[in-house]
């Protein structure tokens, strides 16, 4: 990265390591031929051990929305009841993508920055309790929100055990405790560009064996998200359609990298500089948004006099700092930082600094010294 | 390259050009900073200029198959009949797509090699009058063929004035003649390991006012894919969803590469290597397997006794060269020869060398020197 390169803290995309940059620049590879296939199966069975699960995980080009789609037109017939339980942007989508396909769909939202509660959705399935599925959000990117991922599996398994639980892990895979298989879930969902430290453009889709039986029964119309074709193609490691061989090479190194550190290692790293990225801000006198934050990335509630979006552009034009504003409601509100895949402590420091500065030129006075002491005091990395 | 590298010949993924492959692996850009927002807007507007018409070109992160999709759910509602005319097995794929999202899929096929012809997709029109949209391909890859994709679409304007014509031009567009607006056509989809230049990942799909309009009035089932969303976030220079933003990036020097060589030019570049290509074939004791050849791959016959899986395989563990072989029916039987995007003089003679020495390995008499020499008589890059 050049000196005057951006410091890229948004959660989503996120930095690449070099090494993985550098992989997906080399020359492109066919993909049916032995070279990639051994690639690809390796990066097959790596990604198992991020998903924590011993079944097959697929990978399609697409963006993250696109593996939801694919669970719902795979796991559904038309007019099929689903709970989708949201608190957030990305939870509500789920939602919206299973109106776009024709179910029938009940939607159960918490307050935005409340995470969703277990309790409260085996009381809601115990009014619905011929679903067929529940889609949920492991980490809510638009509040920076952790739900209890295990314990909503285990409320559906206990209060409409015919449903499949379903999650977006898109921000969270690879940077927050997920444990597909212990925790039972049947279906899990995420992409390349976020805790798997690649560039956007690859999408990952993992299901237990009761999900993979449902896709037989499945009627919505499918053909490019087909995961039965897509199976079928990965039993002599090929892919149906052309794959993004360059990212999926990339991808290969990247995750590699990710199991060298260790998983549990980057989660309690991950949750160690969540805690001094929490506290800085905090220094700077503005407030953690959610009631339960999670660790992949932080949003902070400005005050009133800041407008969030110019602070965003100001943090960028002047510091070359990127970091996200608030989506929907909480636009202009809140401000979202990451820290996950390959963000690492100087970035976070960087950012911090510019933040501190940002702020006071926009007319708040919070303490960047203190914000990057207890930042250090708390995250020696 | 390294010297030991493959030479790609496969009709897609092609070889990236270095200048390409160093940009897709700067350090990755937010899709919400003025910077990427520039390239994007930058890059529709050339795309503009290869598929040749005024209108928007939109973008998603998929493979070809996924354009294709994204063009059948967004023109139909459940039901719908449509004319699917295929000469190979990219043109069925056509007709699959749209059978599995229930429309009603009247196929027409010419027999492989054969081209599909504007007289008689006229009279098989005058049977069908009241189909919705046409699909049709403009280099067949499976095959090598053109189609009279400019005769084809007067076929429909004529005899069928209600119903839209929609061409996957995935191998075709950049590399042959094809004039979306002029042509009449209403929908134009690509992707951007071929004759653009870039890694896979990346589609592209261009509407008619005509086809944007069907946009409104279809009702099948779409969320990813659902053009009218991406549209409305263009307006602002977005995408609705995580963009791969490597890939665009890298597609944006890629296409500007293209307009500086000159649409035209490379047109007629390709045209000039498809004639060399095939009199090379010719010298090695092959048959061009396709009546009406396309510029941008070579389908060669094998003789009886040469297995075609077998020479592909031994050309890249022996060679290095990467051609691809026959799909389907033709498995085996041909081989298939890319000349198109960054391939250049030197990767076809290296093919070509390669080619005669594994055939006569395989048993097979040609002549390699005349068939070089004839290369490079026709072709002097």
């Amino acid at each position: 990265m050049s000196v005057d390169s951006y410091v890229l803290l948004t959660p989503g995309p996120t930095p690449v390591p070099p090494e993985v940059a550098a992989r997906s620049a080399e020359p492109i590879l066919h993909h049916r031929t032995h070279e990639f296939q051994e690639i690809l199966t390796s990066l097959r069975e790596e990604l198992k051990k991020i998903f924590l699960t011993r079944g097959e995980v697929l990978i399609f080009s697409a963006s993250g929305t696109g593996a939801m789609e694919s669970a719902v037109v795979n796991l559904h017939s038309p007019g099929e009841e689903v709970l989708v339980y949201a608190c957030g942007v990305f939870g509500r989508r789920w939602a919206e993508i299973a109106q776009a396909f024709g179910l029938s769909v009940r939607l159960v939202e918490e307050e935005w920055g409340h995470p969703c509660d277990p309790a409260r959705l085996a009381s809601e399935l115990k009014k619905s309790p011929s679903v067929r599925a529940v889609y949920l959000t492991h980490t809510e990117t638009s509040t920076g929100t952790l739900c209890d991922l295990k314990g909503l599996t285990r409320s559906v398994r206990e209060s409409a055990p015919e449903a499949l639980t379903v999650a977006d892990a898109i921000s969270g895979l690879g940077g927050q405790e997920l444990r597909m298989e212990e925790w039972g879930l049947d279906g899990v969902v995420s992409a390349s560009q976020k805790g798997l430290m690649n560039a956007p453009g690859l999408a990952f889709v993992a299901l237990s064996e009761r999900a993979w039986q449902r896709t037989a029964q499945a009627r919505l119309g499918r053909f490019y998200w087909d995961y039965r074709r897509v199976r079928k193609f990965l039993a002599e490691q090929q892919t149906p359609f052309t794959p993004p061989v360059s990212l999926i090479v990339a991808q290969h190194e990247a995750v590699r990298m990710l199991l060298e550190r260790g998983l549990e290692n980057i989660w309690r790293e991950n949750a160690r500089m969540a805690v001094a990225v929490r506290s800085a801000v905090e220094k700077l006198g503005l407030s953690i948004f959610s009631r339960c934050p999670c660790d992949v990335l932080t949003a902070a509630v400005l005050p009133d006099s800041v407008d969030g979006q110019r602070l965003v552009r100001h943090l960028r034009e002047k510091y070359r700092v990127s970091i996200a504003g608030g989506q929907a409601a909480l636009k202009g509100k809140i401000i979202r930082i990451a820290h996950m895949g390959y963000i690492r402590r100087q970035d976070l420091e960087r950012g911090i600094r510019a933040l501190a500065e940002a702020l006071s030129e926009l007319g708040w006075r919070g303490s960047g010294d203190q914000a990057l002491q207890v930042f250090r005091e708390l995250y020696v990395g």
